[in-house]
């Protein structure tokens, strides 16, 4: 099959790219290479020294045999994009293509408007493309449970059956976004119904929940194929910045209460999962919304697992509580369903002790890359005028 | 009051700027002319000779002594909205500075990104001005009855209350936008909505039905004051578009079966709905949503209508079925709450004969004006090529 990836230079780009051309798929990626940029702009950097495209791509030649064509540009750009499709013709496109962190969508109104412009102009021209050049093409989108927020009712996968006043209607399911960048999604996502009611195109939106890990099959096989692993206070997420913080001594970062509860899966359940939504592809004009996660914690939850995991190691691992710099829920309902995936044949690969040493391990590894100065909180969801009285994270932290 | 208006020479800024300027309120407008350069691309114009917004201002000076401060730009530039906002230190901001016609926004990938972008990132721009700005300022932003769709069950005024398995919940009404405009709409409530919850700013969204009308207090006052009355395939709607076809004898446009519901309002109770909401502003923190029209119409009711008024006039009215340029379902279900206005006192002006006959002698006076070339509809919601067997509109009415 030709599949195209967006974003195939990222955390999860890069491994299922290789993963497509494993099963002897015809791979093409693109990427702008903003992640690295932005990381450049941070003075931060990936835990894990991951090498250029064209060296990850020959190296992976080298090992598999197979090719992996790459095209460099902005998916923003709509001309540059159409040349891309018109000249791969895929019959699948995985669209990790965004700016896909929370914090850094909210630092200034500069980095709000750079997500929102990415996200939702790049994924509108992605529809017009394949509209114009490939309309059976099945769109794999990457969106995220963030959308849902923490409504007071069980999140179903997209749609929820509305019974009001006698009668009924299955409807969007409605979405409390908490941060600009879960609103891009949530934009898109209501960009791509309409492409798919309107025009006829086929869709899958696999809202994923927060993922971790390190390693897939394709990455172990050479060190020079290794993905990125962020654990800075922008673009790290939960677990993986515990299991860092774990390993250089840093106190695990829980913000605020850590009641906050959400859908976590394993980067390689991400392959399982996007394997399965590209070969079981949804119809033509369907519209079709997974939740992709495998088990929920909260943030505490982590925590103690990795502190425990880590002391069986020999960290001394503390936890200490930080000023929520987010503004959410630290207690709330969730129960989200998560159960088309699993029909479509998922076997998770649940999180437990085991796991976490390994990803600790791992994490010794490359120890002396971590940045300790990129891990406190300071990323704020409100500027402190309008936020008196709340001074973020035990300023000593951050040094 | 301090009152800033986006869009401010538009066909409803204008009146809306003489109106709380003619109220004794301190008025500023903002204006980029995107409206008068979009119809030059068209080579189509307003049916009223609209004067240049100086002289607008400079008559309105005149008649009524009170000054209207403008500035000329692009509220997607966040600098120069963030100006504009430090100088005028609006006390509300009334926003319909938007790209707001669907048809527009469906030509083709240009410009539905324009009108993404456009709609999407001024607002975000506008919602950081007013946090850094003016936090307690009220925003009143017009949106559009078309975020909602044709749902199957009651539409609400923003908010649902869901009952799902044994648990509730008030949330978002959920929303299936008809067009790529309508979606910039949504992106835009889901964004304001954010700010809200997550800024404490104070924000009403305006969900407008389609608004008819040539003719406010003020507007009336002089002919230079007039505002601007599209009737054009991409910028004209329902009710204004049947009375320019009614007077030059072109056959009612009707897409489709004519069964399509929508709600409609005049236009002089457009300028009382937003008088109300700045007058009685939502809470800080609040994000309140209104439905804003009066009746709800079937396009052939409308059709009807304007033909009876029509032929007492001596008009000889014929209605024409298009085929539907649109991808809209043409009978359906449609009952829309509108009580929250008229709860805060809106009088309607409801719709009749007499409103229709006064409409269709207004357009007389300037039907030498007429560009019959642009009535006939032409902009589809599907390329042709997606659409096999679906000729548009008998070709002969185009010419």
């Amino acid at each position: 099959m030709r599949i195209l990836i967006l974003g195939g230079d990222g955390y999860l780009g890069w491994p299922t790219a290789m993963r497509f051309s494993a099963r002897g798929h015809e791979v093409s990626v693109v990427d702008n290479f903003s992640r690295r940029r932005w990381h450049n702009e941070h003075s931060t950097d990936s835990l894990t020294p991951i090498r250029p495209l064209a060296e990850r791509i020959e190296v992976w030649r080298g090992i598999s045999g197979n090719e992996i064509r790459s095209f460099v540009g902005n998916i923003e750009d709509g001309e540059f994009l159409d040349e891309v499709v018109a000249e791969t013709m895929p019959e699948a496109v995985v669209h990790y293509g965004e700016q896909a962190s929370a914090p850094y969508s909210m630092i200034s109104r500069k980095h709000a408007v750079q997500t929102q412009h990415t996200n939702v102009i790049g994924t509108l021209n992605l529809l017009f493309s394949i509209r114009d050049r490939v309309p059976s093409c099945h769109l794999v989108k990457l969106g995220t449970m963030g959308e849902y927020g923490t409504p007071n009712i069980d999140i179903e996968e997209g749609y929820i059956e509305i019974e009001h006043k006698g009668r009924k209607d299955t409807l969007p399911f409605p979405k409390l976004p908490g941060s600009l960048y879960h609103l891009s999604k949530v934009h898109d996502s209501h960009n791509i119904h309409f492409a798919c009611r309107i025009w006829g195109l086929r869709a899958t939106d696999l809202n994923q929940g927060v993922v971790y890990g390190i390693e897939t099959d394709e990455t172990a096989q050479d060190e020079r194929l290794v993905t990125r692993f962020d654990y800075d206070e922008i673009f790290g997420t939960a677990l993986n910045r515990f299991c860092v913080q774990a390993v250089i001594g840093h106190p695990l970062t829980v913000y605020g209460k850590g009641g906050q509860t959400r859908g976590f899966l394993n980067i390689r359940d991400t392959l399982q999962c996007v394997e399965l939504a590209v070969s079981k592809p949804a119809e033509l004009g369907e519209f079709r919304v997974f939740n992709q996660f495998t088990e929920q914690f909260t943030v505490t939850e982590l925590a103690e697992l990795v502190k425990h995991a880590g002391s069986e190691l020999g960290y001394d691992v503390s936890i200490q509580s930080y000023p929520n710099p987010r503004i959410e829920l630290e207690e709330h309902y969730y129960n989200a369903a998560n159960t088309k995936l699993r029909d479509l044949g998922l076997q998770p690969h649940l999180l437990g002790p085991e796991l976490v040493q390994s990803t600790l391990k791992t994490i010794e590894h490359y120890k002396g890359r971590v940045i300790s100065r990129a891990i406190a909180p300071r990323t704020t969801w409100k500027p402190e005028e309008l936020n008196p009285g709340h001074t973020l994270a035990a300023t000593s932290a951050r040094d």
